[in-house]
C-alpha cells in the first residue's frame, strides 16, 4: 500500500512513522504547506517526494491512501475529495465538523468501496482493550456510571474547542465501554482567554437507562490529569493513563442496601471493599495498531474498527454539546 | 456557657467532645432517642444528664445554647424550637432543608438577640483558610473557575441526596474563594440504588462573569477523592484532603497568548510552569476553632463567622439544584 | 482478669483503653510517677486507683497481670519485680535492653508458670499477617531479600537509639516473613545532634543462603516512610504503611536469564512484570488483637504467639547491631 | 569536531543522535561489531561510515575525537589507544574498571593535551545541577546524610555488578551535593541469580565529619525507584527522578532539641517543618548539555566539567566498594 501523509505538524510525523514502519506500506508522499516542516518529512522520510499541492497527491495513480492529519476545520473537505480521486481514507479524529460532512463521507466511502477509518488512538490502547474487555466480560456487571477527566495546562486550539479536541477521546473509550446510546446531552463551558475557543468544558450524557456519563475536559488546568472511572453493580474499574506501569485498577467495590434493625428508614449500606486486581497492560505503541488496522482493512476490503459510523457518532454528540452550551446548558437530544 | 448536644450519632460526639474541652463551656445534657447512643453519651460525659426528651432541654433554664446535631430533616423544627425557647443555636450543615426555614431561624435568632451559627467544619480548617487568605491576596489573580471533587464509596444517607449531603462542603468552600453570587445552577444526578436518593451528582454554577464552578460528588466511587482546584488569571491552586501533609499546592502556572509569526489563526499558548509552593498548613483539628468561635460569638454578642447568611445562601443554591435536576438540568435561577 | 498499667506517657493510654474494652478485664490500676500524666489516667480511667508507686501494684493481690509501658531502660527492672510477684507480664517492645536481662526474664516466668508477652505491635496488624500468610503459602517462593525502610521527622529519643525504637518493628515484620535465623549483623550510624543518641542508622542481617535482610531506620527524614519489600524468585510485595486503602502489593515479576543467540556473553533478562495484586486488608485495629492475644494466653495458659522468644531474638539482633556499630560496622555473629 | 561512535547498542545511537545535532559536530564514523546494530547506525547516519574495525577509526585522520560507548570492560582499553592515536576522548560511564587504568588515561590525555571527557549524565540534568546549586547556597546548611535509592526490575548486566552499573549514578550526584571527601567504605551485596554478578547492594560512605551516605542499587525490584534524599541542620531535598513535573522539593523542615521543664533525660525534639519548595526544573535533555560541555572543552581546551579526577575518584570507590564486599562489609580505605 502506497500512503500519502497529508499534514506535517504535531501529529503527521508520528503516523508517517508508523505507516513506514509497517511490513508492505510506503510513505509515497507529504503533502505540508509549511516550508520549514516539509523540510523535515523530506529528512525523516528521504524517499517520499513533499509537496506543497494536494492536487500531486491526488493526481498520484500510485498511491492507494490518503492519511489526512491537518487542522480540523479541513477534514471534511480534504477528505471527500481524496475519497472522490479514489483513496482510501485514514483521517484524524474528529472525523469532521458536522456530522453532515461526515455522512457525505461515509456514503462517498460506501458508494466507491473504500475504506475509511478515523483515528480514534485511544481505542487502539492496551489500557482501553483490556478495560474494554472487562466490560463486555460482565465483570463491572451492569454500568451505573462513566467518569472521565481529561484536563492540563497546554495545547490551546485555536480553530476547535476543548471539547473537539480533548473530550474525543473520552466518547472514543466511553464507547468502548458501553454499548448504550446516550438519548441526550448537556453542556456547560467557558472561555476564559478572550477571542479564544472554550477552554474548560463539562458535559452529561443521558441515557434511557440510569446509566450517566459525564466528561470534565480543561486547557487551563495546573496538573495533567487522564483518569476515567467505570462503576457498575459488581465492580468498579479506574483507568489513569498518567500512571506508568498501573494504568489500570480493578476494585471489587461496591454497596448492598440493607435495613438496620428495626431502622427502616435508615438503611445502612453495606460496603464491599475487596481485592483490586491490576492487570498488565500491552505496552505496546497504539499507533502501530491503528496503522496496522488500516492496512488489514484496506487488504481485506473490510470496514476497520473505528469506522466512518464510530467516527460520526461522537461528532453527532459534539454537534449536541455545542447547541448546549449555546442553549445555556438545556438537554439537547443526540440524533442518530 | 452551658450547652445541650442533640443528637448523638456520628457526629454529636465529636460536637460534645470539642465543646467539652472548651475552658468556660460545660455539656449539660445530651438529648438521644436512641438507648445505646444515650448510653454511649452518659459513658462519655458523666456529667451531664441524657434524656430523649427535647422538652428537658427547652426547659432546663441553666441550658444556654443547644447543638442541633440530629438528621438534616429535623434541623429545622428543633432549632426553631430552641431559638424560640431563648437558646443559642449551634446548628449542623445543611442549615435546613429550605431556604423558607432558614429564613424563620434568622429572623427568630435577629428578634431574640440569639447568636445562630452553622457548622461548616471545613471552613475552619488550616488548609481552607490558607487557600481563602491566598485568594484574597489576589495572589491566583481573577479566578477561571472553581472545580471540585468529593467521592467516595459510602456513608449513603437515606433522608438527603448526595447534594445535601456532601456538595455542602465544597460550596462552604467556595464561598471563602469567591465572593461573587452565583447568578443560577444547573445539575445533573442519578439514583443507582431503587428507593434511594440519588448517590451521584454534577452541578455547575453560572456566574455573571466568566468564572464558573463545577462539582462533582458521588457516594459510589472506588476511591477516595477530595480535591479542590482554583485558577485564575496569576496562579492555581489546588487543594486535596486526602494528602497527609501537601494539602495545598500554588502553581505559578498559566497561559499567554501570542501569535507564531504571521500565522495569526494558530495562536501559541505561552506556558507559565514555574515553581509550585506547599505552604505549611495549620493541622489542628477544625472542630475545635468550629466550637471556639461559637462561644466567643455567644460572649461577643457578635455574628459568628459561619452564620445565618452563610448557611442560608448555600440551601438556597441547594434548592435549585434539586429544582434543576427535576428539569432534567436546566438552568435554574439562585434566589437572593 | 485485672491488668494494671504500669507508665501513662504515649502508648500507655492506648494499651489502657484496649485492655479495658475487652470482656473479662479490668483495668483496676495505673502506676505513673508524673502528676500530669496520673491525673490523665484518672479521667480516663475512674474506676482505677492511680499510685505513682510499682510496689502498690505488686502488692495488690487482686491483679493478675502488668503491663509495662515506660521507657525502654526500665523494662527489664519492672518486668522481673512484676513477674517475682507472681503477676503475668505484657510488656512494650523492646523486651530489655540487653539479651541477658531477657534471658533472666524468660526463666522467671518459665519458672513460675506465668504468662510473658512481648508488644511487637505489627506482627498483630491486618497487613503483616497477610504478608506472612502469602509468604508462608509459597507464593512469592524463594526470598531474595527483605527491604524495610522507616524514616520520618520526628520522635527523638533519649534513652535508646533509633534502632531500638524503630528497627524492632522490621525485626518483627522479617521474622514473620522468613524463618530463617540470620547469622550476622553490620550497621552502621550516626547521630546528627550533639549528646544524642544514633538518628539514622543502616543495618544488613547475612543468612546462609544468599538471602539478605536490609533495614533503613531514622529520625531526620522529610517525610514519612514506611515500606517493606520482600523479593522472591515467583513474586514481590510491597508493604507501604502510609497507605491507606493499597497497603499491601503483591508483583507476579520477576526475571529469567536466557542467553540471547549465540553472545553467551551477555543473557538477556526477560523480564516478567505480570498482574498486581492488591489484597483486601482487615483494618481493625491491631492493639486490640494484641490485647486480646495476652488475654487468651494468660486464659488458656499458653505461650502468646510474640513471646520471650520472639522478644528475645530481636534484642539479641539489636545487641550485635550496637556491637557492629561500635566496631565500625564489622560484621557480628548473632548469638542463639 | 568530527566524532566516530565506537559501539551503537543501548546508550551509543542516543550519543550520536545528540553529537550530531550539535552545530559545528559531524559524526565521521560509527564503529559496530553487531551487523545488525551496524545497519541501524548506517541507517541514522547515512552519512557515517559505518565499520567493525577500530583501526579504521585510529587511522582516519579527519577524526578529532572518540565517543566510546561499549561495555564497561573495554573502556580502558579502547581509551588508551584512541588516546594514544591523538584522539580527544568522550568515554561512557564508568570511567574504567580500575583505578589504575583511570591513572593510565588520565596521564595519557595530559602527556598529549587531549580533552578527557567521562560522561556522568546525572551531573548536568536539571534536577541535579538545581540539587546541587541549592546545597552550594547553603540553603541546606551542614549536611547530615545523602541517601540515594535506585532500583528496578531490568537490565541486568553480566559484566559489571549492579554497583559499577548503578551506584556510579548516585555517587555522580553525591560529589555534586558535597565536597568533602569519603574515607572509607563499607558494602554488602548478594547475587541471586546462579553464574551473575551481584544484583543488590548497599554502600555506606564513611567520612572524617558525622556526614554520612547510602547508596542502595538493585536490579530485581518491583517497582522504580530513583530518589535520592539530602539533609543538612537548615533543610532538607528529595530529589525524586521518577516524579515527572516534581523532581525537586525543599523542606524546610528539621528539629531542634529542647529541654522539658526539669525534665533533662528526656529532651524534646521542636520539630521544623514549614514550607516546601518545588522549584522549576530545566527539562532539557541532559545529553544535549552532556556533548556541548564536551564540544565546547575541546574548543577551548580545557578540562570538561566530568573530567578524568571525577570519573576516577567514582571508580576508587567503587573498587572500594568490591573489596569491602570480598571481605564481608569491612570498611575499606578509600584511595586518593
Amino acid at each position: 500500500m502506497n500512503i500519502a501523509v497529508v499534514g506535517y505538524g504535531y501529529w503527521g510525523p508520528n503516523l508517517a512513522r508508523n505507516f513506514a514502519s509497517l511490513d508492505g506500506v510506503s510513505v509515497k508522499a507529504v503533502c505540508e504547506t509549511d516550508p520549514a516542516l516539509a523540510g523535515k518529512a523530506k529528512a525523516d522520510h528521504p524517499l517520499a517526494s513533499v509537496t506543497a499541492d494536494f492536487e500531486d497527491i491526488l493526481a498520484d495513480a500510485s498511491i492507494d491512501a490518503v492519511c489526512v492529519a491537518t487542522p480540523a476545520s479541513s477534514h471534511a473537505k480534504l477528505s471527500t475529495r481524496a475519497l472522490s480521486a479514489g483513496k482510501h481514507l485514514f483521517v484524524e479524529k474528529p472525523m469532521a465538523m458536522s456530522s453532515r460532512e461526515c455522512d457525505r463521507m461515509a456514503e462517498l466511502a460506501d458508494k466507491k468501496g473504500l475504506v475509511l477509518m478515523v483515528d480514534h488512538t485511544f481505542v487502539y490502547s492496551g489500557a482501553v482493550r483490556k478495560l474494554a474487555a472487562i466490560a463486555a466480560g460482565g465483570e463491572i456487571g451492569d454500568l451505573y456510571y462513566f467518569d472521565s477527566v481529561r484536563i492540563n495546562l497546554g495545547l490551546v486550539q485555536t480553530d476547535i474547542n476543548v471539547l473537539w479536541d480533548l473530550a474525543v477521546h473520552d466518547l472514543s473509550i466511553l464507547f468502548q465501554v458501553s454499548g448504550e446510546q446516550p438519548v441526550a446531552v448537556s453542556a456547560s463551558a467557558v472561555s476564559h482567554i478572550s477571542g479564544m475557543p472554550v477552554d474548560t468544558a463539562y458535559m452529561t450524557l443521558h441515557y434511557e437507562s440510569s446509566f450517566i456519563a459525564h466528561i470534565h475536559v480543561g486547557w487551563l488546568a495546573p496538573v495533567k490529569i487522564r483518569r476515567t472511572t467505570v462503576a457498575g453493580n459488581r465492580k468498579m474499574a479506574i483507568y489513569d493513563d498518567t500512571e506508568s506501569t498501573e494504568k489500570l485498577k480493578i476494585y471489587d467495590s461496591g454497596v448492598d442496601m440493607r435495613a438496620t434493625g428495626a431502622d427502616i428508614k435508615r438503611l445502612r449500606v453495606e460496603y464491599r471493599s475487596g481485592d483490586i486486581h491490576v492487570p498488565r497492560i500491552d505496552s505496546s505503541e497504539p499507533l502501530s495498531r491503528v496503522t496496522g488496522e488500516f492496512l488489514s482493512a484496506v487488504r481485506e476490503g473490510r470496514k476497520p474498527q473505528t469506522d466512518a459510523a464510530a467516527g460520526s457518532r461522537i461528532v453527532r454528540i459534539l454537534e449536541a454539546a455545542d447547541l448546549s452550551i449555546k442553549q445555556n446548558g438545556e438537554r439537547v437530544s443526540v440524533s442518530l
